[in-house]
């Protein structure tokens, strides 16, 4: 805790000083804030310039780490939203007089200090940045190497920002990109209150396995289409592409196909009409291979066990052949990863089924999984996607950065 | 994983048989169970005989383990309460409708499996499965090696009452005792939804250190009371005598007293007068000691370090002089376990700023810290007092044994 402590210690001092911060004043600071990073645009291009020449052409994570002005302009756009957000501390949850006089309140109150671990994207610098701002949160940032000139003059911008509101500026802090701070953060119970790993599987399984401090997992999405014997098969055939070739690389994308053996023929060689044009490699089970073989698609593998279960973050998928909903049902619950799944059907009873039995964080019938996101669903902007249970499930934002707080006002009882 | 799989497969298994039964049936079954425990009391009392008999007698575990008449009537009282708790599941907590047409629910589920590990009151075993039933889940139980005729026992009778409903027994089931079976529960990520150690400061310790599984703290308390100078000094010392002896036992009972110099003469005469009646153990400090020393108090010791922080959980206490509410916020920040903490004042705008800036999951004003308790606080059984922030904080009892689970009802929606 050698190099972390003092920086840790500056963050807890800080909690006072943006806890007390008020609603109006929130909003001012985040509204300067961005107009600051717009005017600050070549500021930030010329430090993003700085790590963009460090990473390979061919890196996909280049795209991620790039900014321009439409996206400085974007990032502005998002501290506006969060500014209009209403303030999710300070409502009183549960209230009442106890017989003996005491008053009780359970009320929502910040977190206290949020650690987020995360790789390359510098907007999630500014969005946790100004989302803990708007909780009465303290944050502290452990961005990717890859960002480090970026997020240091994002992270200074917002400090100046900070500074002119009389708010302490370890409020905000950038950790050192030393891995060895990583596992001190996940070990700093007293100091950090929560830790949000946001990036790849890697990434987040370390934080699950190390972490003593609670953690909410943003994590990788295994999405199931099931497409059931009564479904109307351009429709399943229209929503299983989208949520395939749409933007693959995402945790909503769909990983596996699941069809009815009834309809598997007609079904696949819809398919193999519609995702040949984005070149969709497959992996097909035996009897999913039979019927593609014989549809002459040509990005076409045999799946094996590890094709199931597999997050592919791109043009590619498994498909898999089921005798009825039974087994369907049963290979969702063994290789879901709980983020989203879907049914395509008719069946209305079935549909409904599908919806209470199946353990995900967002389920659906006759639609895209590719809608699983805080925006689309109405949160303002999303701070990750959860697949664990406490605290926070699927899609989350500016509420879940709250704890509660029991308040118990007396005039001299005792128990 | 070789013991414990097969234990938790079919826990999973029995997951949809306990989510799907009606409010109706869970609340039947509740009641037959209290009515079988009443009735099974020979059989109970045998084997709770059989534990007692391993135990030494001075073994301060041997009361908690103990059941007679009277505490199996409590059992089976404290079930027909729970029965008669609100359902948690199915509360739809936001609906909206998107301009695509696509409808988007957030309703209240279960959380699947729960798994709790404690050590010798076999009241746990009872109320743990009763409120596991009651919220739909499944919940798979390791208790103290202590306990273990007394748990075999209570869970093969509420085992008999899951069979007499149709209901899966797996539903409830009750671990091996060996200890490698923690080290297996702490990694079951994809078995065990969440984990809640309940006992020793060690137990918890080492299950948040080395759980993958979230975990809900229900942890130590390390309780001040700050009597600062504004206080009716005999009011002052009702609450903090209070709060030191009506039960030390127990994680709300005080730890440490901070007091006012301006005060402290008064005040600690006052007190030494009302502890001594309970034989109170003092560690005080250097102003504290000379204060004490000078009303001639027999049970005083010189304060060390490690005498603040501590949970003493017995007839013993420490005392700090401090020169002002200053030195008291920043003692309570240093040492606090975050569980609950109170000022004894008359100047109510520094009661509020107590109340705001103290981070604990229960704070007060002029009151006993004793009241930190689910039964008090309205909330009837209580599960265990969250020293987190995560998902529950403070007492928590039925309504946190669920999560959230987004639906989405489409008919070719696509992105």
């Amino acid at each position: 805790m050698d190099a972390l402590l003092p920086l840790l210690e500056r963050a807890q001092q800080a909690t006072l000083s943006v806890r007390t911060l008020s609603d109006h004043r929130q909003q001012s600071l985040l509204r300067s804030l961005a107009a600051r990073l717009v005017r600050s645009a070549p500021a930030i291009l010329a430090a993003n310039q700085l790590d963009l020449e460090r990473m390979a052409d061919t890196d996909p994570k280049k795209d991620r780490l790039l900014l321009n002005d439409a996206r400085i302009q974007s990032l502005a756009d998002s501290l506006l939203d969060i500014a209009a957000l209403p303030n999710p501390v300070g409502a009183v949850i549960l209230q009442r007089t106890l017989d003996n006089g005491l008053t009780v309140e359970k009320i929502s109150v910040p977190l206290g200090v949020v650690g987020v671990i995360y790789e390359s994207r510098p907007n999630v610098t500014v969005d946790v940045a100004a989302l803990c701002l708007r909780s009465g949160n303290v944050c502290v940032l452990r961005g990717g190497s890859d960002a480090i000139h970026t997020n240091t003059c994002l992270v200074g911008l917002i400090q100046e920002e900070l500074t002119a509101h009389q708010v302490d500026t370890a409020a905000v802090q950038l950790l050192p990109v030393e891995r060895s701070l990583v596992e001190e953060m996940l070990k700093a119970v007293r100091f950090i209150d929560i830790i949000i790993p946001r990036g790849s599987q890697q990434l987040i399984e370390y934080v699950r396995q190390h972490s003593s401090v609670p953690v909410i997992e943003t994590g990788a999405g295994v999405c199931h289409t099931y497409v059931e014997q009564t479904a109307r098969l351009e429709n399943a055939a229209r929503i299983v592409t989208n949520a395939k070739v749409s933007r693959p690389s995402v945790c909503n994308a769909l990983d596996t196909i699941l069809v009815d053996k009834a309809i598997a023929q007609e079904l696949l060689q819809l398919l193999s009409a519609s995702l040949v044009a984005y070149n969709v490699e497959i992996f097909a089970d035996v009897a999913a291979y039979e019927i593609l073989t014989a549809a002459a698609y040509p990005y076409l593998q045999q799946a094996t066990l590890a094709d199931f279960g597999r997050e592919y973050l791109d043009y590619k998928c498994s498909v898999k052949v089921v005798a009825d909903a039974e087994e369907a049902l049963e290979h969702i619950r063994r290789y879901s990863s709980r983020h989203s799944e879907a049914i395509i059907t008719e069946n209305v009873v079935l549909g409904e089924r599908f919806l209470q039995e199946v353990d995900a964080a967002a389920v659906y019938v006759n639609a895209s999984t590719r809608f699983t996101d805080g925006g689309v669903f109405g949160l303002g902007a999303e701070i990750g996607i959860s697949t664990q249970k406490l605290h926070a499930r699927g899609p989350f934002a500016l509420e879940k950065l709250v704890t509660e707080k029991w308040i118990v006002r007396g005039n001299g009882q005792i128990r």
